[in-house]
């Protein structure tokens, strides 16, 4: 686990003077990493990494920056963040990602030397457009909230929610990686076969029954060799940082593909998340205890282990937001439908490393893993249309007058996630929002 | 569906000798695409395309073969296959690839002015070795032989094997792309959690139950923007060709795991392929109506076309080997267990891709997809041990005396596909091979 150390510092301030505000999502103390270009400059420009501050970015890949690095450490790092992805920064591990926060912290300080200098290496965020920020070889989806898991059982399980594995296990399995995009993702309806109850055979058409996951995402930075194992204690050193991530599904298809192999076209279609990976390290301040009820099976000796008993949970506070046409035209505030908490996940960050590599498997830098849903407990940190409307039995009204069960065309969903706690400064991870166009039925 | 053109032509001889012996795999009609580097070399030497012919592989990277190239749109291919990936290659398109095959063809024909010329650009197949033919983004595991999900369904259900949607759904799933290597692969026993039946809980070991399971690869050669789709009728034009694929399987942590998501840990430490890819042109006099039992469902409209019925299925003739460690401390011979053919595949390669994107589900180039085990109706056709053994009720007694119901360590399974009909050139996959290693338990 990452310790606190002095980029933390709830005293610092930055130069950049929009990273002071109080509900700044991006302070001097998160500097999140992403993938962007100026949006005007189109083709003409290179994506590369960069460091939000305030409402502005920090070009990694700025002459100004790189020309202030002295250690070698540190320049390696800018290097390899002025490609196109994270990747090769991602690989070079821990040590080289806490070396650069390190010095883009003091950088970007109030008291910095640099600040005139570095004036020339900031993009303002609402003048950029941002892209995935890893090349994604393998995109895997957990299931780690038990209150998911139970709310959703229920609908089809009533007598015996949860099924016997997983307690035990950390269910996850295979995403698609290619239909990932970063927040803004506009996509058609899915296509697929819907089979409805009694009917003698299924049709093709648009699914009637779209819906999202509030997920967060888990960017790996470094990997292990195939045939190897990451323990518990070493596994968040493989972990580069977190996002907000969507997982779009169109229920109706799932129900009728997903025996016995699990979810193919009802999630394949698009999957969202937020621009900004927030480090690790940033998070720091926010951990807690991971715990687990007592009369609940406690873990497997792979999965159980001091740090993540002491601070294995994370505290990234999450909202569900919906926009519909109509608020669009009448000029309404999108409307909250749930917020939850990433802290209340039944398995921590470090047991799902843990458990996908028992097997051998190999993990590689800029992978990403989804958390699954995260609800809550209570009826309204529902993490999605299909717990909040029971089913589809309890439409949702919405301030606006309208109802549903699940998304209509023109809605978008947005999500927020942050993190705060007395004596810290609050960290925010922006948000990632999404929006359903109408299908093209032209099959 | 690709027509047999002047590069099929059975009366075609090349100048390397050992492509015209009866029994070659790659014979000049065949040209199957590869990516290599000779194995003195190692690291020194940069992995790039190369074609089989006989027991020699032609260097696509080699200055001598693109010194003779003409055609721009040859040199353009010559150029991507010198890569080290076929990515490139692959993204050019069916008209590419079939440029560079006619082209190929020409040059290794025993009429060819530059055979002299081109001895330089042949690499003998025992000195090299192989990688990965793509970067493979994005790998999708079908389930597309009936014969295999109902041998499989009935040990688990003996009055309704076949799940209601199996007739109607091309069922997949995402399966690991990371864990895929070619033929060669070592890999130690995957261990995961195991949980016997009627025991109060699971336990953390090696599996006691890990199979194989006989596939056929399918590589994608151009995709398609996120948000299409794919028609039936367009499929084959994005798929570039077949490989031999072992999806190894630890059945007992799949048992215990699998629910409600599909597999995860028991298939994601290992994934076998032969290294070269025969394209779909090379297939041309191999194909065969597609048919489907008059009592079945008929396909939904998506998956129904004229050219799927007149030729979507393909005849390559698979076998399955067993080297066990006695075998060859004894010097017998490998063993066979079963053989099958991809032509009784219950779904054709084209309705697969046509499935995959009816979603809006974007495909890449260099994308691998597997066919599911290719089970036939017969006893002799299972493509696994657990259907060989009847989920281990029917233990295997081998010429060696040794008893198997699953894979032992030091076990070595061999696969071998190739095509014949008559009045055309046999052509081969080769074969793709794979050893079990003791697990490595410390945990």
């Amino acid at each position: 686990m990452g310790a606190v150390n002095s980029t933390h510092d709830p005293a610092l301030r930055s130069w950049v003077e929009s990273a002071n505000r109080v509900d700044a999502d991006f302070p001097i103390q998160n500097l999140p990493f992403g993938v962007f270009r100026r949006a005007a400059a189109g083709d003409s420009e290179r994506y590369r990494g960069g460091v939000a501050i305030g409402d502005q970015i920090l070009d990694l890949g700025a002459t100004e920056l790189r020309s202030l690095a002295s250690a070698a450490a540190v320049t390696e790092a800018l290097i390899a963040c002025s490609e196109p992805t994270l990747n090769s920064f991602l690989a070079l591990g821990r040590e080289a990602w806490s070396a650069l926060r390190g010095f883009l912290s003091e950088m970007l300080r109030s008291d910095s030397p640099h600040a005139t200098r570095l004036h020339a290496a900031l993009v303002p965020q609402a003048d950029a457009e941002f892209t995935v920020p890893t090349r994604i070889g393998d995109y895997t989806d957990f299931y780690a909230s038990i209150h998911h898991a139970t709310s959703v059982g229920r609908l089809f399980r009533p007598d015996s929610p949860l099924l016997p594995n997983y307690k035990w296990v950390p269910i996850g399995y295979h995403g698609r990686a290619s239909s990932i995009r970063v927040s803004g993702q506009e996509f058609p309806r899915p296509v697929g076969q819907i089979m409805p109850k009694g009917a003698p055979c299924p049709f093709v058409a648009a699914t009637r029954s779209l819906d999202y996951e509030l997920e967060v995402g888990i960017f790996i930075g470094t990997g292990n060799a195939l045939g190897s194992r990451v323990s518990l204690d070493a596994a968040e050193d493989h972990v580069f940082g977190l996002c907000l991530l969507n997982d779009w599904s169109a229920r109706d298809i799932q129900a009728w593909e997903y025996q016995p192999l699990g979810p193919f076209l009802a999630k394949n279609f698009a999957t969202t998340i937020s621009p900004w990976i927030v480090t690790l390290e940033a998070l720091a301040p926010f951990r807690a205890p991971w715990t687990r009820p007592v009369d609940d099976p406690q873990p497997l000796p792979y999965l159980e282990g001091a740090g993540v008993r002491a601070a294995g949970a994370i505290d990234v506070r999450l909202e569900v937001w919906l926009e519909t046409e109509r608020m669009r035209a009448e000029a309404l505030a999108p409307e909250r439908l749930s917020h939850s908490t990433f802290r209340d996940s039944y398995w921590s960050v470090a047991q799902l490393v843990a458990h996908h590599t028992v097997s051998g498997c190999n993990l590689e830098a800029g992978d990403l893993l989804g958390s699954g849903t995260q609800s809550g407990p209570g009826a309204e940190e529902a993490g999605s249309f299909l717990e909040l409307s029971a089913g589809g039995k309890r439409p949702l009204t919405l301030r606006s007058g309208e109802t549903r069960t699940s998304l209509a065309d023109g809605d978008r969903v947005i999500f927020r996630g942050w993190c705060e706690s007395p004596g810290w400064v609050r960290i925010g991870f922006g948000e990632v929002a999404g929006v359903v166009l109408p299908a093209d039925l032209d099959l």
